[in-house]
């Protein structure tokens, strides 16, 4: 069987580099932001104060995923727009989902990385229009994805010349209602182990719940991985989505926190 | 909460009409052929026996959603063609699967029916794309989608004023892996007790072995499903995909006939 | 490796007989009652309506396990009493679970078969006792035990001596809520093809929904089930325990009628 | 509805005393010890080196629960006396399987905790024999059992007079196959935000794989468990079972280590 360009056989380990910013080296990095971009002002609010704690990049949902076709899609071109302004002002690079494989080039004015939701892992159009392209990809775990699915999933992005690629566990589908997902940290472990991806884990989905957010965002470093993805706003009650899991923005400063003290102990 | 156009509370169930033929209404509906195209020759060949037979309706990928970019991909064009020319020939009508928006239209011209994949079920813009096209599509459950979240999908193209939707259980992801998918037939008897739309069970994929297709075929049509899509092969262990699940054309016309027999006496 | 005792290479097709039924062989057979033994009136009403449209036998809970030890535990020894004199009393074989080793000597003077629940599948304590004596064992399927480990806890059974062993289908925990288990039929067709022991189908649990109850019955006997177990009450409404997945005596009668003509034209 | 006696609502924090040693209080404890008892030498052998580097308890299997009836059962009677034995000597006490409530008052007079093995979560013969005694029970958590399942097994336990349970983590069963179990830390988290039981991890099981251990054993502190228990062996390549997720002596020296640096930052 060839050996697949994701296993550490095939070569040393990636660092996928955004501007200033570089995952999978030595630093842990943190990425955060509100589930959906609501308005400029809220936008920039949130960010400023990210920025402020030291926070690496921002996020923000532009076209949203959702299970209802009558439930808010995002606010689409202009939530690009809100995104692009408010990371030039506070100099932090940016990551968004982009669903449709038409809309790929068009967001490239508008963020550094393009993120590939867990609905979207098996997209195979997407994925190889994401591997024509040279942008950095942050690639979610689907719902029920294997581990091998998910590296392969990568692969096809890998395959067609783009290694700028950075996987993120978000938790998978079963049995457990109590959580949202059950988070799989063993898939962190191994993909740090055997394969040469960066892995970042987002225990705001991977839960469903606020108040588990910051020991499973303890774990998940310990655990390996390269950073996190936490879902924050400065009034999480009115989030426009996600509100049950989305952290405060004192909750994340005392996970920065947090994870500084790790890494320095580990 | 809104009434979904899915719900019986909104009106008639559907029937869908394609060419001559109708799925959702009083007669079971056979679709058969095998997983890909592979040339002219063995798609005519096939197609030929089971139009004979009485099967209704002819498969076959051309676009194959396949979880490794190194494995046979499908014909892919050249496939539609073939699959468009032994349609007319035997006239029978067409089903295939398009991955990508941007293939839809053009797509057109070549297959009565347009598949979502399971690994697509969860792509809204495809999904909206089916939508705003009068096309019948057949809507496959996701690995791991929840029964209420398939028939949001559903809704997003009926939303979009298409009614021409039939659905199609093929198995969910579960700890099992005995067979390669959990054929959920609870899924069918929900269907056809609350939700307009028709269904139909794919055997092939909802076990992933040729021995229990005859069974579960059977057991399909007693749940109250619609009808089969069943892949078969005039030589199915030579099949360039799925060859494991893939039954031969004599064990089909069993199940042809066996259908007929079940479905006088339920 | 060793062949099975379970296994089709290591002899005929076993038939379980419990007085005058058989089960496993041409005739499918229906056991029904309610999932609590109440008291020896409602048991009496039950029992004689069973009896009269030719139920094959009765069951009824005296040992409840229960999630919450503050839920309803069964009558125990004096439900086992009131079974026994309404089998007696209609002329119908019992079935009944008992969750104890210490308590399955006692029991034989009262039951003509045992039921070994879900939770207690993996109790090889339990299941070495019933392997020691010559009693008949309804051996359901655990939550999440995979067909092998199912079949393994049959071969506790068989590897000291006791053939007398029915497997019961009832469902299986996957991500789905809309239903209370998963109905896994694709169990009851490997069954038939390569093992040796009667399996039969609890659509009561395997739905836990009681109008999916008729569909899925139908469905079992198709795949090839030797049975079915139902939960029926004349009262589904006010059963103590499992009323949402109990089902009528009326509707029962229906299911009954229905098996046969299935039966026939299979 | 009843708070429950596991609930924070219902008291202080819980912490069960085994002699000197105290789980859920300040201190992380480490238990470690072979899969299976397999002769005297072995284990003493093992004991005193895990001694030396500050295990805090002992643990190795006398009746093992096998899938197969066929497989070594364990050192059963002889077992426990070889445990008894080499805890005294070596000065650590002792925690074992006991899988049948009539061997439970034998078992006191050879072991300081009893454990109640995955597949007997739901035993509830089991659970209510140990409620009756004030013998110290490590509750492993079932297979496929939801977290609210799990606190209710531990419930029939405390409601019957012994508040000493330790909960155990130890992997649930979902589709994902390269590792034996998806360990769910996210249970750990909810148990210490909401419950007062004491709640420990094995990454053992809860990975299947050695080279896995490490990384989450460290996740699992960082998620707040109070311990962990790790199956190791003087010669792991050659453990009478278990013997692919078995890690060395020098593997699990380093983990001890590891733990007390991420203590002491956390």
């Amino acid at each position: 069987m060839k050996t697949l360009l994701v296993d550490k056989k095939s070569g040393d380990s990636i660092k996928v580099k955004i501007k200033d910013l570089i995952i999978g080296g030595s630093e842990k990095i943190i990425i955060s932001g509100p589930c959906s971009v609501e308005n400029y002002e809220t936008m920039h609010n949130i960010a400023a104060q990210l920025k402020k704690m030291g926070v690496n990049m921002l996020r923000g949902g532009a076209f949203k995923p959702r299970t209802s076709p009558y439930d808010f899609q995002g606010l689409q071109h202009e939530g690009l727009k809100i995104l692009k302004n408010v990371g030039d002002e506070v100099n932090l690079p940016i990551v968004t989902e982009i669903m449709d494989p038409r809309e790929i080039e068009n967001s490239l004015d508008y963020t550094d990385m393009i993120q590939v939701g867990s609905r979207n892992m098996y997209n195979y159009s997407l994925l190889k229009e994401l591997g024509a392209m040279k942008v950095p990809v942050l690639l979610k775990r689907g719902m029920s994805a294997t581990l091998s699915e998910w590296l392969m999933a990568a692969e096809y992005i890998l395959s067609m010349g783009n290694e700028n690629v950075v996987l993120c566990e978000r938790g998978i589908r079963t049995f457990e209602s109590f959580t949202r997902n059950t988070l799989d940290l063993n898939s962190v472990a191994v993909i740090k182990q055997k394969y040469r991806l960066p892995v970042i884990v987002d225990p705001s989905h991977g839960t469903g719940i606020r108040e588990l957010v910051p020991s499973m965002s303890m774990a998940s470093i310990a655990a390996g991985a390269d950073g996190l993805i936490i879902e924050s706003h400065i009034n999480p009650d009115n989030s426009l989505s996600d509100a049950r899991q989305t952290i405060s923005i004192e909750s994340l400063n005392k996970i920065v926190e947090g994870v500084k003290i790790l890494q320095s102990a580990l």
